[in-house]
Order: structure tokens, then C-alpha cells, then sequence
């Protein structure tokens, strides 16, 4: 199952916010089982969200977006969804309810939070106002999350045990070699990768320490059904760089 | 002048890794002159890369990317960058006079960060092994980065001077209200953004403090070519945010 990411926000386009969210995201979609395929990101601005929510509707079978769900005028996220997909906005009293929970006086930027997608479903945000959205379209879902990172979080947590895909196992392991270069260690990272590529991923990291000397962090990921097939084929590749890396300083 | 940035690398797409090169280039095309339209995450794989070179080319006057540029079997962004424009990879001197500058034996690993696309020049990288790369291609800007963090600002370092707009600046100022909520707050931005918009750019950042108490941050930014005319545009608006704050709470 592929999945496709999209950031909203100028604060990310003009580097004034280290985009946290994206690998928050990233990382709970790849151990619920998807391939995230993609990321973008765009600014606050009506015809791009649309365009890039379009756009991964194609390619993918889970988007998730962050940004712009909040109560300013360039907060537009859900008006740039219904364009993409020709669908209205409709208040909602669940998510009406969510936002009465946290705020006292309905005024009308506060009510927009309540107006979302037809026949969408909103998510309980415990760190904000807005709350997120769940939709399906010819069956592609759509989680449109908010873009401060603590309601990322807690949107994030109320509905990511929903889109796990049962069954699905994914490994990831490091080993860190010290004294050993990148440039030196990779024809025994190819030769790895020939023999069990088709199972695993290898990659490597080229770090520094702090008099300047070069070593190698070196990744194995493995994903499937069956979690100790999985470790054991990491732990047996790991392994295997760890008796054989002296040959290769 | 538009600018996009594409990052290269499993390791984002999976959430391993925080894309911090991503704001550090985009700060610095914004502070340069260039609007940053988009952003790009994509995997090691030849064809995505190919696929986000050309698209980037049709909507943008510079494109910078990072990642893919290493000894690696994954290592094959100037792979994907030849293919997309139809041009060979060539051993370049400048190129190899940087690599035998780090390593003392060639393997071919390290001599593939020697190969470069046709027409291209080699950036200098302190604190790596593969140099960077600029090319100009029908009157676009590529500049092709590393992966790692430090040698991201290395290489961009030695660049920037060479793609600022000159004469261009871009103000960004901030304040903090305190005891406001964004969501009240948000008329008073709308009012101002109608008066000053088409000259100046307003977002609100909602934090919370240690107690749950909301604040918030207001940003304020402005670009053009005169820098006198910008900070005084820029704090007038603030003054006005902080003399009418009151009224919205």
C-alpha cells in the first residue's frame, strides 16, 4: 500500500519551521505497513492544495496532509480539498461539538472548524480547536491532519490504529562501525545488497565524530508478514557486515 | 524568481531521518531572492528522480536538491539528473582533483563522485568527499547537494553568493502576544492583510506555554528592493497588531 504525504505551509516553504511533522507522519505510516512514496509540500494557497491533493490521489492509496486547518484566512486546506474533488463543505455537528468542547463563544472563524468535507468524518483533536478529518474517496483514504506538531500528535494517536494494515511487520536496525569509511565499505554493501536485496534494504550513514574521524552507521530494514523471519534475515545480514567490514578498511 | 527544492533519500521518506537540510536551503533562497514554490521528497530510485528534475525544470528558475550524491549503490541522483535531460556523465579533473583531495587510493566507488553530467561544474565540499554541482540548463539554475546535514551547508556555503538576487531583500519580524488566543485573534490579521497584504505577508503561530496557556507568535515579512521602506512597512504593521491586540481578546 502506497502513501503519499503533503505539507501545507509557507512557515515550511521559506525554511522558518524544520518540517517535524513530516517525520512524525512518515514514521508511523512506514510501521503501519506503507511505502510512503512521496512527499510535498506546498504553500498556503488554494490551487495548490488542490493540485496536490489530485495529484496523490493517483498514486497512492493513503494521503496524509498537515497545515491549515486552523481559524485564519490562510487556513484553507479543507476549501482546497472539496475543490479537488468537487465536494461541499457542510457544518458538522460532531465536529461542531469538538470545537464547542474547547472554545466558549462561537464566532465565525472558530465556527469554519466546523464546516468540513461531505460524507467525512471528524477526529478528535485533544491539543487544539480544529479537528482532524477522515474521508474515503473511491477508495483512497484521506487523513487531513492540523500543522502544530502537539495536534499532529494527538490526531495522529486517535487515528492511526485504524489505518494499520494487520498482519504487517517492518524492521529496522542499525550497527555503528567506527573506523571505517563509506567510500571503502560500499562493495560490500553492493555485494549484500545483491545477495538479499530482494528481502532488505541496506543503507548506510556517513557520520563524523568529534576529532573529525569518519565512521559508518549501517541500516537493515526488512518488512512482511512474518516478524521473525524478518528479524532473523536483519540480525543474519547485520551479522554478516560485522564479521566481514575489516576486510574493507 | 521561483525556486523548488528536491530531497532525495529513503531514509526521509521513512521517518528515519528529520529533513533539516530542507529549511536550511529553503532560508537561504528566501534571504536570496527566490520564492520557494515547492518542495519534492522522493526515494533513491533512478526514475523518481529523473521524473522530479524535469517537472522541477518546467516550474521553476532554480532547483536545488540534496541527497544521492555519495559511494553507494543507492547513490544515483546525477544518474537520474543525466537521464532527465539526455546528457552523459563525464569524468571531470576539477571533480577528481576534489575527490583525491579527501582519499588517497581511487577505488571506483570513489571515482564515481568524479563523473559528472556534461557541461556541469563542481562545487567544492569541506567536509566531504563528493563535490557539489551547478549547472544551468535552457537558462534554469541546478545546484545538486550531498545528503549530509554538514556537508549541505559546505557546499552551499561556497555557492550562495553566486545565486543571490542582487539588490533583493527579505524582511521577516515577529512578536509575541501573550494571553491572546489565535482564534480571536484572527479577524484583526484578516483586517490587515486586506489593508497591507499585497505588500506585505502575515501568519500567526499559536504555542502554548508550560501551564496550557495559549500565546501567540505573529510574523511578519515582506520582500523587495528597498530595505528602508520594508522595515518601516513591516513595523508599522506590528505596532498596529500591538496597539489593537486588546480589542480581540
Amino acid at each position: 500500500m502506497k502513501a503519499v504525504i503533503i505539507t501545507i505551509g509557507n512557515e515550511i516553504l521559506k525554511g522558518r519551521t524544520v518540517n517535524t511533522n513530516f517525520s512524525y507522519i512518515a514514521k508511523i505510516l512506514t510501521y503501519s505497513g506503507y511505502e510512503v512514496i512521496k512527499g510535498i509540500i506546498i504553500p498556503d494557497n488554494l490551487n495548490e492544495i488542490a493540485k496536490a491533493f489530485k495529484e496523490s490521489f493517483l498514486e497512492a492509496d493513503l494521503i496524509v496532509s498537515s497545515g491549515g486547518l486552523g481559524p485564519t484566512y490562510d487556513d484553507m486546506t479543507l476549501k482546497g480539498f472539496s475543490m479537488a474533488f468537487g465536494l461541499k463543505l457542510e457544518k458538522n455537528s460532531d465536529a461542531l461539538n469538538m470545537v464547542l468542547n474547547k472554545v466558549h463563544d462561537l464566532t465565525p472563524e472558530r465556527e469554519k472548524m466546523a464546516f468540513i468535507p461531505e460524507n467525512s468524518t471528524p477526529i478528535k483533536n485533544s491539543a487544539g480547536v480544529a479537528p482532524g478529518i477522515y474521508t474515503v474517496i473511491s477508495g483512497k483514504t484521506f487523513i487531513i491532519l492540523p500543522g502544530v506538531p502537539r495536534e499532529v500528535e494527538s490526531v495522529m494517536e486517535e487515528i492511526k490504529e485504524r489505518i494499520k494494515i494487520k498482519g504487517f511487520y517492518y524492521i529496522d536496525k542499525s550497527i555503528n562501525l567506527y573506523n571505517v569509511k563509506e567510500s571503502l565499505l560500499a562493495p560490500l554493501i553492493s555485494k549484500l545488497m545483491k545477495e538479499y536485496g530482494s528481502m532488505a534494504y541496506i543503507k548506510t550513514h556517513p557520520k563524523i565524530n568529534e576529532d573529525g574521524v569518519p565512521w559508518v552507521e549501517v541500516e537493515v530494514s526488512a518488512s512482511g508478514n512474518n516478524k521473525d523471519d524478518l528479524e532473523e534475515y536483519v540480525s543474519k545480514i547485520l551479522n554478516t557486515i560485522e564479521k566481514e567490514k575489516n576486510n574493507y578498511v
